[in-house]
């Protein structure tokens, strides 16, 4: 009698989650510093001193009445600027605080982008290993997923399988880079042949494909790497970004959409936008960590942990004989299982009790993700966990 | 090609929001001082200086990478108890922490209880006048909107009317009490009759009817009037709160929804409101308010202001020969038109800088919208105005 999809998703535990609860249960049994939790990816690095510091200055400060109060739905008019100069300091775009809008963090604007874009029964492409979150937002907005299996080994675009997908229907990409749960970078090289091939079929198919582009790890990349900035090279661009991950704020709700000028129809695409916002029921960003954040722009937490980490297990397991995709960025490293079954491998990890998530709950097979965000002292104490269990399979 | 309906959504202003923009155009021409600005439902009163104590303190001593972490999808444990709690500490209902999902507000409560609860099809009563976004919200969760008028005078529910609209499609009714925008509070007797109705109906009907109770004004009211809590009355209840606008933090996005215990298969429509909230793109409310207003329960701001206005106003205008609903709530005030057409006499009303909203906006002819959220000083200086526009009428 109520809504069946609804119930269902509100039961159905991720295998993610199932994991981490799993652990927990563990931990209570054996002591928690003998589990070895790579499950979530919940930043371990606290927010930059920064934050708090601002977030007292404006508490203090701030009249409490403006500091609270209602902004515009799609954001205080400051704090929208704050982001288009942020956004035009570092790339090419033009970005406008016409175009910008103040979200709930990263699945809010993917929520609203894709409710404002999608009618029923068009397709959205997504690129696995992908978020599982994808699928429900796309089906909640009405949406059909197409998914297209990246390249195994470098996790590129397949760009025959995409080429192979797109169709008519075809109203948008996502594309999420560094990606969860492979940490791996799109190049250049890829996002040019991406660009190439949607603008071929857009004019081929007479129609409008638009790459959503969701960064919430953008800020996290460890080496002097690039990570291409999708409206340089893509007209029909927009941006889902958050700061979750970058300041190290999740459970605080705070991103934005920017909507790139060189879209076709930008102001009508964002008149969309503010109407998707407002029919899911968001008011207004949170006021107290929109002007936060618009102090705050170009900060990060101390990702220095997050580097040394990856340096850390990538050195060990590859000594090891694993095989893991090219880790730059985001706080995933993507495993190889030295047997077929991942989840079957995710088990058998169990018994050294590291917590390891089959790829299959990522539209892909044959590896794990370990989310290695966790304290230093637990990856190195789960060095040996793991040697051993490749030794199982020598 | 992208969502008509979104972009018209995001296009078309409220005529609320038209009358506030005129407003500012008018204090730009003729000076802030005389304009008489009564179009908008933002509190004037800040919010009460425990509100920055506590988020000082939170700031200061707790762990950062808790506070700032995410919660659970339905909130932290410790504050879904200090909402159990303090419900049962005013109501005999038996709240709990299980039934008790956090929000980001009133509007985020409503879009989730009804995407839990909506199939494509189902019909939801709301009662006229009504806050015009359950419309929005109501459709885009799929459901078809069934208007019925309140009595003229009292606007107690019409029982006759509401009967005649119930049928086999009926999924629930909003009711809004203290009301948005008439400002009256339906009465213990109200709720009664409204109970025995639609469990006769349910029965006859073979189906269930929810009662979606939208509370936002429930602390505002002024003199020793009892706000009846619906699920002391009736079962298949769902109290959507916020606390916007009780500790005047509208901005900040924070509130709750409630599934009464007594819900026939509670824990079901629960799993649907994790479900929605997921599919929504709401992973969980903002930490920091989360926290906040776990320490606030039962705190409201300085509601003094509010009353002091209501009395002023209610006083003025009836001398003058308005009549006026019964204001015993929220803090607006419901006037009758002079003239039939609630819009033309809106648009006299502009001769003497008087914003006041029609009612036609509310699904109502025939009345204006007073939000007296303002300053006393402008009231005062905006009686021999309200005297001059009646005097057109004589």
């Amino acid at each position: 009698m109520i809504s069946e999809k609804m119930t269902e998703l509100g039961l159905k535990s991720s295998v993610i989650r199932e994991l981490f609860e799993y652990g927990n249960k563990r931990k209570a049994e054996i002591g928690e510093e003998n589990v070895f939790d790579f499950s979530l990816g919940n930043p371990s690095v606290p927010a930059p001193q920064k934050v708090n510091q601002i977030m007292l200055k404006l508490l203090t400060e701030k009249d409490p009445v403006t500091l609270h109060g209602y902004t515009s739905a799609a954001g205080a008019m400051s704090v929208r600027k704050a982001m288009a100069d942020s956004i035009n300091k570092s790339f090419k775009v033009n970005a406008t605080p016409d175009l910008i809008y103040m979200t709930c963090g990263a699945a809010a604007s993917l929520t609203i982008t894709l409710n404002a874009l999608l009618n029923t029964g068009d397709e959205v492409i997504v690129l696995a290993p992908y978020f599982p979150e994808y699928k429900v937002f796309i089906e909640k907005a009405g949406g059909i997923v197409r998914v297209v299996k990246c390249r195994d080994g470098d996790f590129q675009i397949d760009f025959n399988a995409l080429e192979k997908a797109i169709n008519k229907n075809t109203k948008a990409i996502i594309v999420n880079s560094p990606n969860n749960p492979s940490g791996v970078v799109l190049s250049e090289e890829t996002i040019i042949t991406l660009s190439k091939l949607l603008n071929k079929k857009s004019q081929e198919l007479n129609t409008d494909i638009y790459i959503i582009s969701d960064e919430p790890y953008r800020e996290l990349v460890y080496c002097d790497i690039k990570v291409p900035y999708i409206p340089e090279y893509y007209d029909n661009a927009v941006v889902c970004y958050s700061f979750s991950k970058s300041l190290s704020l999740p459970g605080e709700r705070i991103g934005y959409i920017f909507v790139s000028p060189k879209v076709k129809e930008a102001k009508i695409l964002f008149a969309a936008v503010c109407g998707a916002g407002r029919a899911l029921g968001y008011v207004c960003a949170p006021s107290l960590l929109q002007y936060t954040v618009a102090e705050l722009v170009g900060e990060t937490a101390d990702i220095q942990v997050y580097k040394h980490n990856r340096d850390l297990l990538v050195k060990a397991l590859t000594n090891y004989g694993y095989t893991v995709a090219k880790p730059d960025g985001a706080f995933y490293l993507f495993v190889k299982s030295p047997e077929r079954d991942a989840t079957s491998f995710s088990e058998r990890a169990k018994k050294y009790e590291l917590l390891l998530v089959p790829s299959d709950s990522f539209g892909y097979e044959g590896y794990v993700r370990l989310s290695y965000c966790v304290s230093t002292k637990m990856i190195e104490k789960s060095l040996p966990q793991f040697k051993k269990l490749m030794d199982e399979y020598r």
